[in-house]
């Protein structure tokens, strides 16, 4: 049990729980994907699960029989995304929790997985103890989340929250060696569902979501739970840099106009200027042409994610990129013979800072201290996106971090402890308990 | 005719030329692979001819047939190197023409064809004239010299010259999506020949070539001719850069071992060491771990190609460029939070620079200066790598070099004029009649 909770709801105390169900079963679906061996036991590999691939629809199916197997009527959208939908005693909109199944290519064992599983583990423990909530609970499981093959992240709760249109998502090409459209793709593996995609004509009251910190602030600290208060602004781009290719063995370097060199340079400078403003900036992909060793590079296009907690830093970030990066074109490599390069910037995302609602924050925060001391608990913000973010922009949302050993995620590495699930899994039963009897109670 | 010769050689004024067909032929033949137009001309286009593939087929298919029809024998050996056989008055080893008919993924209309095609172009003056040469001649097409498509540049004449094992030519993966071998690629286009593939069984008494400069010396100087001397020395190493993925929202820049930030101050280094030391540096190719537009990369591969005219300024700009990158490693982002990096080279091919041989040199500079001011002639050392470089290192062997517009190679771009070929053509004419009119006096 917690360590001396500060108070606790009568409700959680009289549910018994089934120890080690979860971890268990996180375990066992990695089998849908186990990629990434890091350490010596079983369980130490990550999981290369990309959306809709067949691996996708294993899980899913496994999914789907488990909710049906609870009780649950399950609802597939048209991008998807399934609605497990456990009753309630009374009629309403359900309380939603969701997170998403599909991973990232050298993905881990809970980014994203832990919110679904654990959402599930409520369900089980509902069912167990035969607890009927006052109103119904839809387990969510939102596809393409991760945007790694699709490259698109959140996709689908953006078609959902109406953020992004239905044939945007469905069109949206993989980046498969041979691509493949979205929607093929869904059809193929069955998942092309009936239901509306859209959260006017298929609505949930609420959204709530677990997940890994992915960060290092709760585990430097210290800290059980992070209280998750809203999301930090990013920005992406798809920046070209085109230059001149060339001999690499008779063209002189200051007649050069090397791509390569150039974006080099961008690529420095964008980190450099991201850190100096205490935001973030990440390249996570690259292409170059014509891709042969004694070539200078012509063209570089490399993707550029800028973060920070305030919207307005991301732009004087950017601004100062983008004003740093003509720069560097034109001086190139400090020649006169040599010729200018240009630079192109491609805005592909642009999302401002979230803030997630105060009568979810107030009531996952409340769950938390009926479990846990106060110094164990952290407000915290999010670092990545997540579907909640989406969800928060028509419906009351927030969400529950656990620590990430290392802060690490998006790597096989990814871990939290049996402990630290547990926690979690904890703090989300509370929470969808407390959250449900307000509801009734017509105070959220 | 050119200008103001200052000598001739009686036999070159005997023959009739045909003006225009060798650019006619250049142009002719571009259509097999004919691609990236930047201009408005029907020829204002470049070459994309990969080893091996159905239009190196094509092409090499008429130029057999080409060469049959002037009497050509035809050899074909083990790594698909096409020797076409010009008969000559005398038993002999047969005096080498030769050059490649493959091109860069981007590459131009000159870039090797000209070697091969002005070749064709001295055989069809022969037999125009009724001329037959003291010995033989040997016309040659090597197989993938660009290394473009199987990733070994001069593979085969590099098997040839018994400087690389056949094995290892055969057994070389291409780029392809689908990678195929060496050997496979060359049964299906049917060119696996059964001469054996060496310069002790399929021997040349020597070796010349004609090539586009790749470079800008020749224009900028005005000169018509580029007596090549040599070759610079050259080493290619692959990079692998490996930190720690991670994702790109929620990790702290001051925790980050991001691989691509690491590489490209790498990169920089590279090319920035290079340039002092009044050599070249290149970074032709680059993949990086795990592209994800959200995850701090983990792994980044790249080419580097560096050049020197001296073999011993290569390695010390090698060296520094390993203590240096090491050096970045250590610092990673400056920060006491952050891993250090890890960085490997991998040496791939190292060169050392060539001298050509001195009596083909000397014909080279008498056949051009018969024909050209000594002004408007240079002796120049080749930046890039050729056949001609592994032919030396058995048989005495030169090249000829002519203008390149631009200093421009491996790209559409491309240009030498009309006039600058045909120039070429002259002089490789007259140095092929001089070198037989030597042999049979026994002075080469």
């Amino acid at each position: 049990m917690p360590s001396a909770a500060t108070g606790t709801n009568s409700t959680f105390n009289t549910l018994k729980l089934s120890k080690d169900r979860l971890i268990n079963t996180i375990h066992e679906t990695a089998k849908w994907g186990a990629k990434g061996v890091w350490g010596p036991n079983p369980t130490d590999t990550g999981v290369c699960r990309l959306a809709l691939s067949d691996l996708d629809k294993q899980v899913r199916d496994w999914f789907v029989e488990e909710c049906k197997n609870l009780g649950c009527t399950i609802k597939i959208d048209q991008v998807g995304n399934i609605f497990a939908i456990y009753p309630g005693k009374n009629d309403g909109l359900p309380t939603g929790i969701g997170s998403h199944l599909d991973t990232q290519p050298s993905g881990g064992r809970y980014d994203g997985i832990l919110g679904v599983l654990s959402g599930l583990e409520v369900l089980r423990t509902f069912k167990d103890n035969n607890y009927v909530p006052n109103y119904p609970i839809a387990l969510v499981n939102w596809t393409n989340e991760e945007g790694a093959r699709f490259p698109v992240s959140m996709v689908a709760s953006g078609v959902w929250s109406e953020n992004i249109p239905l044939e945007t998502c469905l069109n949206t090409m993989s980046i498969d060696k041979v691509p493949v459209s979205f929607g093929d793709e869904l059809k193929t593996i069955g998942y092309d569902g009936a239901v509306p995609c859209s959260y006017k004509e298929n609505p949930l009251y609420s959204h709530f979501e677990i997940h890994i910190e992915q960060g290092p602030i709760l585990e430097h600290e210290n800290k059980k739970i992070g209280v998750v208060v809203g999301g930090q602004a990013f920005e992406w781009n798809l920046i070209t840099v085109t230059g001149r290719a060339s001999h690499a063995g008779s063209t002189p370097m200051d007649t050069r106009s090397d791509a390569l060199y150039t974006a080099s340079k961008i690529i420095q400078l964008a980190i450099e200027t991201a850190k100096k403003y205490d935001g973030l900036a990440t390249v996570g992909t690259l292409e170059l042409e014509p891709k042969s060793v004694n070539v200078i590079p012509n063209i570089v296009k490399f993707s550029l994610d800028v973060r920070h907690f305030e919207d307005d830093k991301v732009a004087i970030i950017m601004k100062e990129i983008k004003e740093q990066a003509e720069h560097i074109c034109q001086i190139n490599i400090n020649s006169k013979k040599a010729k200018p390069l240009s630079v192109n910037f491609d805005n592909l995302v642009n999302s401002k800072a979230v803030k997630f609602h105060p009568n979810n924050i107030a009531t996952v925060k409340k769950a938390a201290l009926e479990l846990f001391k106060p110094e164990e608990i952290r407000e915290i913000v999010s670092g990545a996106g997540h579907d909640s973010c989406y969800c928060n922009t028509r419906i009351p949302t927030s969400m529950i971090f656990i620590p990430s050993k290392d802060g690490l995620s998006h790597t096989p590495e990814e871990y939290s402890s049996p402990e630290e699930v547990d926690n979690g899994f904890k703090v989300l039963l509370n929470t969808i308990i407390l959250y449900d009897e307000a509801r009734l109670q017509g105070s959220v």
